[in-house]
């Protein structure tokens, strides 16, 4: 017997119906929960037939068997959906609250199908959910929204996850706000949301998750608490300086994208850091559910306090469109959580806009400006004027501009930042991701950059293609019991099978979580060979490959992806094509 | 009914005699546990007849109703007993793993009496306890004695507290070591345990404490987790630097005791920072048991890895000796952990015998001799030489070389790292601590420095009496929990109460947290008045009351202890002479 409540409710909009079924064990077994549960569903249901902003794409939010537990970061969740940016399957985490509020009100996940005839919003409180109306609330942004639902409700305790306007108006880098300032950001799922007509999911719950093993989990949270305080990235870097503790460093290996990615050193990049973040603007530290960490930040810009912003959000707002003013990048965060879009996309795609306009190729504000950072959003959520052109994404601006080599993407979604040519492992796990331009899917930053676990030559390609796939598949293991990936700086995989272990009363060992990530990843690579993706998709913009960074620490250096592609197929048991073999699929039980 | 064990353990030495008594839920309501249990049993058992190092002295090690618990630093013990070093009712507080331990063997508390006739060690192993010989253990350090002890019994999780050297030959100001690197370090508490020849208490459980309310205090752990990470003392200071975060602090204010508390101002000092700990020796951070701080360091120096030092060590090593040699501090700490001293007497007493020396009144070590300071704790250990002279504490040592006033301490005990000229509310404290020189007591350090929760002008003595009797009373409660002080940065008494409700199934408001405080502060008032302490010894050394702070952002001052005294007196409810009075007592339950 596992300890979580088993039930996942099935919401379809078209005919106003909610249905609840129980979670079938052996799916947990497989795939744990999370991204592997949503994605294992998705795949099952979800053809290529079906168009990302169709009625019948299905939008899941699940969470996993460790969600609202007191297990280190168990408060995420995450949302499982074919993006209207990349096409792929996709999932997007968040953090916050959202998630174990939503296991306290009894449920695993919700599966969200068909669209709403008028806007409404989904209200799940205690065992029952019901569809409320939303007309009031079309186009407010999401802080409006949350105070506007608890209002409604009559319980300031309630926690939604909704859309802004960009959502609404199905811009294709929207996404989904929870607990105002966590996102399920990237991929463009909150104009999936929009599509449906759903403004927001609010929840409510007085239950608690039960554990199998109570006495043993506690014993194994105490342990993972210490390994993460004693760490020095999740212990001490991240408490102090949040994600920004990045912005000096990146920029010291010369790997902070700068204008368009035309370069990878910022000089005045410490007027972004997070050393300076703590000497002006900060508030105080935040953390999420259950988090022992607490790498959010509170910040006070004009007299008014909120969250953010991340390293990604500077890197992007920042250097990216050649910004260093820490003022405007955070408001631009602010705005992005408001209207409900995904920073980095935005950040990158205006920064494309301000290399076209240089280049001629366009009519915008050129780099350097910040008033046009923080106008650009406003503008891209409403679809207005030159925002109707970036709300489609950086790979469709550049290339009805004529230059589609000036996406910095992958797979159509924008890559945070990292100049991939001075990383090249970094560069493969990008070319590879599942879901596009992505850094989490596999964090080579930790052995390339920070040395965690241990350093690794990150202008080399050696050993490179192994250690990617071992990340891949830890990530979506971590995503499926649904942690945050930072205790991965800290934890192994012996620690998450042992929390499993006892909060499920199923035995896994650490090895199931190495082999369920791969079950998972290559179910993934599955969908989106049966969309029509190749080992063509698998590739990084035409700069990074071509042109040698300029100058700084990584000068001279291109990514070296061709070196490393085909032992990556290799390793991965999939043959040249990157299509995974017949013996590979049935020894993941996938056959 | 309470969740704890509820067990005591009685062991007479003189006869070899082990017993088991029931803890009285009265008391648990009235003192809770730890310190505020201690006190009560000893107030009630040991009379002004009987001296520290007599065999009816008890040594009650105790434990509190959260030990061993999720809640956020519940892995510390006390241990109750009268001081060898003041002859006042003591307890010394310690972190680590053992008081976990103990609880997890089955019982809440060790009442140790009698004297052994040869050297022994008890041995607690899941709800059986027994005696064994230690004669080979007997003049070994506590490392030793610790590794010895887990290869006796097979098995390397036993946690052992034990003395070393120090205690076995009577030093008052020998501390009693668990986990090798935590001390009940205060008032020369293994000078007792050597008193009855017990070496060490091994101990080893595999029970875990029940909760009376799972749910709720699962809640309440993850309040106060979230507490103590969002806060900018407990959440990013000391994970970041540790307590030497508070070197160059407190040497900018001017008032880290140089040269035996003749200055404030040590130009150094950030030679010794929790800063320069990072740049240089610094390995990992560690946490306590269940810590969601980590404030200590695991350090290398001269290719060995230990843990410390502290602030209050590098402060009385450092500064207080005119040291500003990182190693040698690091050093003589692990020699003060391994011998079994307490640093902070340690460091003072060596820093008042190079002030007599300077003044020609001793023939020993000079200011600066960084040398002299490792040699001096070793001979201090063994009472070796000059060594013998330093064994009874700076207040003896200066009242036999002629001068007592150069005892830098309070009711015999020395004081730690804050020359009280430049803190008005922290020589309020000291002075009235019922422990002697102390900044444990009441940390005023947080308000007048810190600014934690609020910073009040620290030159003043307006407000101090009425804000030290609420820091005297929450600090008695916390120690009765028994958890850390540092969490008090973070919570709120009403955080204490609900983990401590919850855990328990008694229910306890915030007004009964500090009652409780106050109930245990008035009876080890009544204790020390009983033993013929009076509003006499209510004082600081004449130094700080009467020469001017000579240098430095503090100059010019002196601590106005007379001016905040009969305040204090009167808002404790106290007469004039210092004593409660019968309505007080009768309020508090003690007539």
């Amino acid at each position: 017997m596992y300890g979580w409540a088993g039930k996942i409710l099935e919401v379809d909009l078209s005919n106003e119906k909610i249905t609840e079924t129980k979670l079938d064990e052996k799916l947990v077994r497989n795939f744990i929960g999370g991204r592997g549960l949503g994605v294992k569903i998705f795949y099952d249901r979800v053809g290529p037939d079906i168009k990302p902003l169709d009625p019948e794409n299905l939008l899941i939010f699940a969470t996993g068997p460790l969600t609202g537990t007191l297990a280190p970061t168990s408060g995420r969740h995450c949302v499982v959906t074919k993006s209207p940016l990349t096409g792929t399957i996709f999932d997007s985490q968040s953090g916050g609250f959202w998630g174990a509020e939503l296991k306290f009100a009894g449920y695993d996940a919700i599966i969200v199908n068909g669209q709403a005839k008028k806007p409404i919003y989904l209200f799940v409180n205690d065992g029952k959910a019901e569809l409320k109306g939303a007309n009031a609330l079309w186009g407010k942004g999401t802080h409006a929204t949350t105070d506007a639902i608890c209002k409604e409700v009559g319980d300031d305790k309630v926690k939604v996850a909704c859309i802004g306007p960009a959502g609404e108006k199905l811009v294709r880098i929207a996404a989904i706000i929870n607990d105002k300032y966590r996102a399920a950001g990237r991929g463009g799922v909150g104009a999936v949301m929009g599509s449906k007509r759903l403004k927001a999911v609010a929840v409510r719950g007085k239950g608690r998750p039960k554990i199998a093993n109570e006495s043993d989990f506690n014993v194994h949270v105490r342990e993972c608490q210490k390994l993460i305080k004693e760490n020095p990235v999740t212990g001490t870097g991240l408490p102090a300086y949040g994600t920004a503790v990045l912005v000096n460093i990146i920029n010291e290996h010369g790997v902070l994208p700068t204008r368009n990615f035309q370069t990878g050193v910022f000089p005045t990049a410490d007027k972004t850091s997070g050393e300076t973040i703590v000497d002006t603007i900060l508030v105080r530290n935040k953390a999420c559910f259950a988090c022992p960490i607490a790498c959010s930040r509170i910040t006070r810009v004009e007299g008014a306090e909120h969250e953010g912003p991340e390293y990604e959000t500077i890197g992007m707002f920042g250097a990216q469109c050649g910004v260093d003013n820490l003022e405007a990048i955070t408001k631009a965060n602010l705005l992005c959580n408001d209207l409900g879009l995904d920073t980095i996309s935005m950040g990158s795609t205006i920064g494309c806009a301000m290399e076209l306009s240089e280049r001629g190729k366009l009519n915008g504000p050129k780099f350097g400006d910040e008033k046009a950072i923080v106008e650009l959003v406003q503008k891209t959520a409403m679809r207005d004027g030159l925002g109707e052109k970036l709300a489609e994404g950086s790979a469709r601006l550049a290339k009805e501009c004529g230059m589609p080599e000036l996406s910095m993407s992958v797979k159509g979604m924008e890559l945070p930042a990292y100049d991939l040519r001075g990383i090249q492992g970094q560069g493969l796990a990008s070319a590879t991701s599942n879901r596009g331009g992505c850094h989490l899917r596999a964090y080579m930053i930790g052995p390339e950059i920070l040395g965690v676990p241990n350093l690794v030559e990150r202008f080399s390609t050696s050993g490179k293609p192994e250690t990617v796939i071992i990340f891949q598949d830890l990530v979506s293991t971590i995503d499926s019991l649904v942690l945050c990936e930072f205790t991965a700086f800290a934890l192994e995989t012996v620690q998450y099978a042992k929390l499993l272990s006892a909060a499920t009363g199923i035995e896994f060992t650490d090895e199931d979580m190495m082999t369920i990530g791969e079950r998972i990843w290559n179910l993934e690579r599955l969908y989106n060979l049966r969309e029509g993706f190749s080992a063509d998709d698998d590739t990084l913009p035409k700069r990074l490959l071509e042109e040698p960074m300029p100058e700084g620490p990584s000068k001279g250096r291109v990514n070296m992806l061709s070196k490393m592609l085909p032992s990556y197929y290799s390793f991965r048991g999939w043959n040249s094509k990157g299509e995974p073999t017949k013996e590979k699929l049935k020894e993941l039980g996938l056959a």
